[in-house]
């Protein structure tokens, strides 16, 4: 039964996403209409320049008001492909306030102010939706929350940023150094000029913070996050990584302890195992291993970024608030009642490799391996390389705190027989 | 805000599957609850021997008269884990008809019966969500049907049973053949003593039948799907699929096809290259691989049977509905509204591996090129063997009809210098 009246979307930006959602909304509207139970209509499209041509887009519904455009009143739902925190942040609760759910794609502004965007949701009676905030198209939020509702996630652990996959899968697979593999990506427009956001975590740790607020039922804020960005992983730390049977890939971590009683989130580079599924992510691809209770180990493999699948992910999302709306009710809010203090991450329990340069000479080993029995940080393997009068030592620790690793490499640093601690990585996936 | 009235769940049948749902209803009651809005409740459980003992299910809920369970008028939800036909059709529709809507992890019934039963949930308000009926703990129903809700699924293709690929990895792997890798897959409890419904395929064409109808919003039944089983793969086959970098899997495959204006769902064992995410795809895990227009390639991944995950995926649907009631809304029903052709095999569009076993002598290769250009069917490769008189010949097609491809095979078979076809496979994956 097809309801007539159309239902009014307007949408936030019309850049790579919004042209492609305005362009689908299009082309495909019988089939969205069919899916929903009533057509949808584009009902304004708020730009900053509106000079630019937009193929498809009928000249009158262009504005450059933003605010009167969500202040409407007559607006269904509001989809926000703007990013960034304002004027988005004020934008979708004006647009709460004035009778309209919201589909967004803004990891940064969810990560940081989810909460109060949810409760303002809630205040007003409206849907807050937002699959494309996290690894673009693949279907992750809504197996998260609601797939596996029945069951207790402990470790969400993912590839969730495109650009640095890239880089490092090109590291990886040509022994390229990292300034030369971003200098591809950038020239193939996988890296945008000013790659920090990227290659330094923040992007990634937004989509932590969201992913690990949904997966433990508990407020989990960007500033929770650790963070250490990638732009220091060398061709030697991908050889050392090849002798253990690993590859490195930056990744978001969100774990929960092992007593069940606090959760913690991470992005760092680290090496995995190749035979982990995460190992063979190549590309600009993302991919999320989650691991839980019941239903054991699941993957999630898709394109985490781009017009198309992003806008993917929107639709999706704007098929469901359409259809929450037509059903006179709302999907699932936020869920922090478990309200999980977050530890940092000192208490995090990890391994690392680390390689240290050191005198060839008697007794270093003995030394070294005196300093990780003192900050009880248990030994798994050392392999031992002469030349020259230089050795270079190379440890592998079983699991232990990163605090208790921290202090073990600090303690090494100031023996007199280690001339230089070369690298540091955490080992997971095991 | 917790409603403090529970919600009363019935269970059918209490084996492997639903043991573990009594199990996590009560070890996560108080999870539950605060997910889903309200308490859960277990009202009844209808099992064949009451005897058995059931730990952690009071004895007072148990009973053998499973009409009467679903007939009692006070149940929100009935969870049914007997599979089969019947009785689990009556119990539902009857389930549906006393006020309660059903989560079934029953894929035979859903691929033979699910426009029946969806009229069933609709007639009456109800819900009917069956996630694990596919692929188990994988959310896999869920993405397809809502997050691509908003785009174009053009093919889905995976690996659905868990017991034929632990039998094909292990082939795979150490060279074994058939018998011996199903007595091992018998002896690890991964195949039933009688495997039929696995090795011959019919597991997965149900999958594959549920999966196209929701793909393509059309109905799709099981005798729609083109069925071959995996028995008749060989060593030998391996050794082909090695030489062309390739694996053998038991494929699912549901297409548009290339006009949009029909599709076709098959099963299969089918060659795909190593490098093709699906092909890495170890022991008993299920991984599907859907490719739409906008999203581009995706794939999830997991364990694809067993008590456990098969529960979580019960337990999700079991929160969804439980949301649902509270919402007094019903969740997606079914969506058929494409009503699409389904397209017999002779219509798909493939790939051929053929080895041909022929005469040792000039002016054969003449010959079945001439077959092959006959049925219109384009050779990729030829790859020839000679040894004592006798010669083996590899040919690898492009695209051409299943039609055309099992012409030409018929065709070769009536040649004097063919002295047989030592096998013939799909290749998929490219």
């Amino acid at each position: 039964m097809m309801r007539t009246r159309p239902l009014k979307v307007a949408l936030l930006g019309c850049g790579v996403v919004g042209s492609e959602v305005a362009r689908i909304m299009t082309t495909h509207a019988d089939d969205l209409a069919a899916r929903i139970g009533a057509p949808v209509e584009l009902a304004g499209v708020a730009v900053r320049r509106p000079s630019k041509v937009r193929e498809g887009i009928a000249p009158e519904l262009v504005t450059t008001d933003a605010t009167a455009l969500v202040k409407r009143g007559d607006l269904d739902v509001v989809v926000e492909v703007i990013g960034g925190i304002e004027p988005a942040r004020t934008l979708i609760t004006t647009a709460f306030e004035h009778g309209a759910s919201v589909v967004s794609a803004n990891k940064a502004l969810l990560a940081q102010d989810g909460a109060a965007l949810h409760a303002a949701a809630d205040e007003h009676g409206r849907d807050l939706y937002y699959e494309a905030a996290v690894a673009g198209a693949i279907p992750l939020i809504r197996p998260l929350r609601e797939s596996l509702a029945g069951d207790k996630i402990n470790r969400v652990m993912g590839i969730v940023n495109g650009t640095t996959n890239f880089i490092l899968d090109k590291m990886d697979s040509t022994g390229a150094g990292y300034q030369e593999a971003l200098d591809e990506a950038t020239a193939l427009g996988y890296a945008e000029a000013d790659p920090t956001a990227d290659v330094e975590g923040f992007d990634a740790a937004a989509k932590a913070a969201i992913l690990a607020g949904i997966a433990f039922h508990t407020r989990v804020r960007l500033d929770d996050v650790y963070r250490e960005g990638m732009t220091e992983v060398t061709a030697a730390d991908f050889a050392s990584a090849k002798e253990m049977g690993c590859t490195i890939k930056l990744l978001a971590i969100c774990e929960r302890a092992a007593d069940g009683g606090s959760v913690t989130a991470r992005v760092h580079p680290a090496m995995i195992p190749l035979s982990h599924p995460l190992a063979s992510v190549r590309g600009a691809y993302n991919a999320v291993f989650v691991e839980s209770d019941a239903a054991g180990q699941l993957m999630f493999y898709g394109p985490g970024a781009g017009g198309a699948p992003t806008a993917s992910a929107v639709l999706g999302d704007l098929v469901a608030v359409c259809r929450n709306k037509l059903n006179g009710a709302t999907g699932p809010g936020e869920s922090a009642y478990a309200a999980l203090p977050v530890s940092p991450m000192g208490d995090v329990v990890t391994r690392y490799h680390i390689s240290l340069d050191v005198a060839d000479k008697p007794g270093v080993l003995a030394q070294v391996a005196t300093v990780f029995a003192e900050h009880g940080v248990s030994i798994d393997t050392v392999r031992q390389q002469g030349k020259d009068g230089e050795a270079s030592l190379v440890v592998v620790t079983h699991r232990a705190s990163d605090a208790s690793l921290t202090g073990t490499v600090e303690a090494l640093r100031s023996l007199d027989t280690v001339r230089g601690v070369a690298s540091i990585m955490r080992v997971e996936g095991e």
